[in-house]
């Protein structure tokens, strides 16, 4: 999980928080990942009080595992807020659940409902005494197995907006969500259940070929993203992309290297073809199950200016009605914390938009 | 131009030689790409007489190129073949004829047949007073160009070879040509022409993947090919592989952390799923021209050890007529420089199978 909406939020630093107390305190989540650590304090009607955020991700603890290196991170984000309130519940979802993580919560098939990953919650007992619940994964299985992990968090916290006017579980709606990012996932969620989905390296394969190949060589970072290259990238991929990927990002050198293409240009252009290539093979899956891009409604989430990409590129495709859902990754917490009855689950979450 | 097949050849390093001399040399052919040199002394009729090799590609001169970097390196490795023969011709084939080579010789253009080679040669006078004649590249233009440096030199060498049954420029024949590697090439030739050719940077998308994404951490190098692995990789892409590459490999990770596929076997997986891309994208550009890779006679060029790779895709995809061409990078020097005079035309490539 990455890069929660959170900006409206009061979000106190490590430093300066020792004066902030929170005695209504009802719910702690994390959304603890590889390489970032964001924690959640929620009232008894699932408003957010604080966050907290540390870069002790699973793979960058204060210390190693054998040495307590889980204890030590919970306790420097969470620790003020459990001296306040020794018995608030806590939950977390990402890779900390992981095999190296501090427990492992193994995957839960697809497709798997909100139910589903309360069953296969695990439970570790910290230090301080508090026990964090772990939500697991999601594992789609067949000859090219999916997995995702705190994605499915916030997949629920997605639907559990829609909540407010449909009640998901009911739903007979195919609905496609889109989560960017550094392994892209596409998830088709229907009647409540994340019935399968998809994983694209986008964001890595981009860091991989601007930092490790010859097509950084001759890029220069523009002032600003440069919409034309990248919608220029996007339709290559689209209507010329018949060779794939690893043909048309050559066209990356070789428009520079025959003019057409200047370097402030390139960055853009490689994310169009990236991004364009990930939207083309989405929709060639989804041809396979009667369905397309095309006059689809979906809904983004992730990081607003990736979401933004990501927008003009669908558009592209002849899908317009994208939404970018906001505080997808606490709502997702606070809905399984309350189907897990770690809350009043008839509190209803009140995020502000 | 990589990995030339001159294993049967003399091959004299840079300290031992002073000792061999070369009266009968009629020209020095030089194979100059971005991390390496490889320097042939032919005679008058074809025969290599002696190869020496240095590292000194036009990305790691011995010193600057306004140093005399060119210079010092050409000296280093043809010096004393120029001091026995001072008026041998000398040409050269590469990246030594790009914007950062010795002197750029511009692209020639796509259809190119060897007579718009010789036409584009540019000619650079060495300190030591040697001629040097620079073969250039081929480029071919429109929305996603394609720009070749060393092997329309190799792919004329590979023609050279079918000239001794039928003469290419009045063969009909539409020739389909691979060149696996870093960047690999494959060219559409007919009556003695490049047509058209297509880049797939399969070889440097695989190595940045393995060193620079998640998929490596998990990675063990085996003891030796996994052909299984490799296969499995290749018709996962050629049948499964809708989504597209950046969807695929993910499936290197997802198939470790199910059990499915064990550290050792990852890494040619992933090399069968990126040739599998490879080779299905070149399909579908084959068959947007009415051909196809399937019962296609096709010629390879290369490391022998990933050729063997290609053609056991190849297989996959129901082209199991391939053939490794030998010696192509010299064989290719030799024609272009009888074609431009250089030597006597007349004389036939006596080069050994």
């Amino acid at each position: 999980m990455t890069q929660a909406g959170s900006s409206q939020m009061v979000t106190t630093s490590l430093a300066n928080d020792a004066v902030a107390h929170f005695p209504d305190a009802a719910l702690i989540a994390l959304d603890w990942g590889t390489s970032s650590l964001r924690a959640y304090l929620f009232d008894a009607a699932g408003q957010v009080l604080a966050t907290r955020s540390s870069p002790a991700g699973i793979m960058n603890l204060p210390r190693s595992a054998e040495q307590g290196g889980f204890d030590a991170a919970f306790d420097d984000v969470c620790g003020q807020w459990l001296k306040d309130a020794p018995n608030v519940p806590a939950i977390a979802a990402g890779m900390v659940g992981s095999a190296q993580g501090w427990l492992e919560a193994p995957y839960v098939d697809a497709p798997a409902n909100a139910d589903a990953l309360v069953a296969g919650i695990v439970r570790v007992k910290a230090a301080c005494g508090a026990t964090l619940h772990i939500v697991p994964g999601v594992l789609q299985r067949g000859e090219l197995p999916n997995v995702m992990r705190g994605e499915e968090t916030q997949i629920f916290g997605a639907l559990g907006e829609a909540a407010n006017e449909v009640d998901p579980a009911d739903s007979n709606v195919r609905a496609l969500i889109g989560l960017p990012g550094t392994h892209a996932k596409w998830a088709v969620v229907q009647a409540g259940r994340i019935e399968r989905f998809h994983t694209f390296m986008t964001g890595e394969v981009f860091a991989a070929l601007r930092e490790h190949t010859i097509l950084g060589r001759t890029m220069v970072t523009p002032d600003r993203p440069d919409a034309e290259a990248f919608l220029h990238g996007v339709n290559i991929a689209r209507e010329k992309g018949q060779a794939g990927v690893l043909a048309t990002i050559f066209s990356a050198r070789s428009l520079g290297l025959t003019g057409q293409l200047p370097g402030q240009k390139q960055p853009d252009y490689l994310s169009g073809l990236l991004i364009g290539h990930e939207l083309a093979g989405l929709d060639a899956v989804l041809a396979q199950q009667q369905d397309s891009l095309a006059g689809q409604s979906l809904r983004l989430i992730g990081n607003e200016a990736l979401c933004e990409r990501y927008r003009l590129a669908l558009a592209q495709f002849g899908c317009t009605q994208t939404e970018l859902v906001k505080q997808a990754t606490e709502r997702g917490l606070w809905r399984v914390a309350s189907q897990a009855g770690l809350v009043n689950p008839a509190a209803q979450p009140a995020l502000a938009r």
